[in-house]
């Protein structure tokens, strides 16, 4: 085998300098395009390949975005939550469409995230995503922005700081989907999902939720609001709640499709029928929620655009152009669970 | 703000070389266990962060696994088809486990992504995954073992190629599934997936298939092995194909969950029954096929594992232990849309 051809054997044959050759493969306008035309073919004859890290330390340029997934830590189960995983999958193609390598790594909340990428080189922005609770995050947040890194995050904007985040208009969101319930003629709803800053897009989902109550004159009533997180297990545990309450009822609005789908196994395990007896609604639009039974109707979040957004807007900072905070208009998906 | 520290601050303050600095921050067992800790303290209270790119530069070590994701060249839409969705999940779990971060990179199979991490240092291993043509690869594959890179492949294994792969064994699920079905009183079975080497999974499960009628002293009829790709509209399409070539059939085996969702589309338009008149059973186990209606009879690959052992295999290899090609057991998931 041949050895490798470096930089130097590519200066030489081109008489130009080491950092003219780093500079034309990287197709630096400093170098004029015939010298960069000829360098590039040499370097190809060479088969000449550069090697990522010592190129990054020259250009500060990885190509690469971080995705610091955050974890949700009440969740014992091993698989990602379908939410994510589909936001997951849409990040990773909207990378490769604009010729970035996703970088992806596990984080928890509590970890030194926001000094681990300060010094390093790895990759040119980050994008967060993760379980709700970005009010513990804000003096990480303070941080990166003071360091100037590029980041964007997925979820709530938080208030006071000039973040960018994607989200989706959430508040709009559960309003529109609890109008469309009551259009139906149900008016004793009940509201599963955790209603606290700790889970801005839940308690979002839930003002809308009691905005829609309140403009269509019924009651706000506290005891209809019932804990639940992320799963399915726990809009299950929160429907058996509810029932055994004895309150009445005669829809469920759920903060997520997962809560949704574990209310709707409640429902029939009581011999409850959906949506005959109880209407149920979720919101996210997950790749189940069109083969329940009976199919949910949700409010979809559009995660292709979100992907793209996510990138798009990261892409912007890293080359130095402002871009801004976006909500993505929410999608009634209507299906046969809400009666109609 | 205060400069940077830099690993020759640390260097001066403890009294050693820089070299010794970089051992040390990496837990190199050539710096004793005193020094180790004194440099480490002192990296702390300087609040040194060591610059990753410049540290793989010397150490080889990145931490990072690349997972090389093939398109599948017919797939017009953009989202990644759920089984590979579900395996990109279980291995960004699996690496950080390990405390790997995992490069996610998109790639043509007619890419050059053989020679790309050949000189660079962007991940100590790589992980192949994607949609069946593997001997096509065949050539880049060798390439990839002459020049040392460490790498493990899911799918089927490669004859006379001495490479780790983590697959599934599919002629077993092909036998099984289809065995359950005659076992059902069905004795008319339609294929619909393709049956050629630019497919190996589903090639091994059509085998499994024949071989269980054959067990049954049914006929292989040629004309009852529809061709389909991956796809929902796919498996839609073959299926509107075998009703039309007015063949008499009361079930179908598909090749995919995917394939055997879209055919039951197709019996439902046309007014079909499942499972009275026909029975359909898809291979997979999506988290789809618990929901659809009838709920999905299927043989399930388990994606949790299998990124487990992929990322463990990987691992080896980098450590420099030996590993072996692993066949997972699949597993049958009765369900209803088989009459059981």
């Amino acid at each position: 085998m041949k050895e490798k051809a470096t930089s130097f054997d590519i200066a030489y044959q081109a008489g130009v300098s080491q950092s003219t050759v780093s500079r034309a493969l990287r197709n630096s306008p400093l170098v004029n395009a015939a010298t960069r035309e000829k360098i590039q073919a040499i370097a190809k004859e060479l088969n000449y390949k550069v090697d990522k890290n010592a190129s990054n330390l020259r250009s500060q340029q990885s190509d690469t975005i971080a995705l610091l997934l955050f974890e949700d830590p009440t969740n014992d189960d091993s698989a990602i939550n379908p939410f994510f995983l589909s936001m997951l999958g849409s990040i990773t193609r909207a990378c490769a469409q604009k010729g970035y390598d996703l970088l992806v790594s596990f984080q928890q909340a509590s970890n030194d995230w926001h000094a681990d990428f300060e010094d390093s080189n790895k990759a040119d922005g980050l994008i967060l995503l993760g379980y709700g609770d970005f009010v513990d995050f804000e003096e990480k947040l303070v941080q990166l922005t003071e360091q100037g890194t590029h980041f964007v995050r997925w979820g709530a904007e938080v208030e006071n700081l000039p973040l960018v985040s994607i989200g989706c208009d959430n508040f709009q969101g559960g309003k529109e989907i609890t109008e469309h319930v009551i259009a139906q003629g149900y008016n004793k709803l009940a509201f599963l999902g955790s209603a606290s800053s700790h889970a801005p897009e839940f308690f979002e989902r839930y003002k809308g939720h009691c905005q829609a109550l309140t403009e269509a004159n019924l009651a706000v009533i506290d005891s209809m609001q019932i804990n639940a997180l992320y799963t399915e297990d726990a809009g299950y545990k929160a429907a058996c709640k509810l029932i055994e309450s004895k309150q009445e009822f005669d829809a469920i609005c759920a903060a997520s499709d997962l809560i949704a789908i574990g209310a709707m196994r409640a429902l029939q395990e009581h011999g409850i029928s959906i949506p005959e007896q109880v209407a149920v609604v979720g919101f996210d639009d997950i790749a189940i929620a069109s083969f329940t039974f009976p199919p949910l109707t949700t409010v979809k979040q559009d995660t292709k655009l979100a992907g793209e957004l996510l990138v798009d807007s990261l892409l912007d900072l890293i080359a130095g152009e402002s871009t801004k905070t976006t909500q993505i208009k929410p999608e009634l998906v209507i299906r046969k669970s809400c009666g109609s």
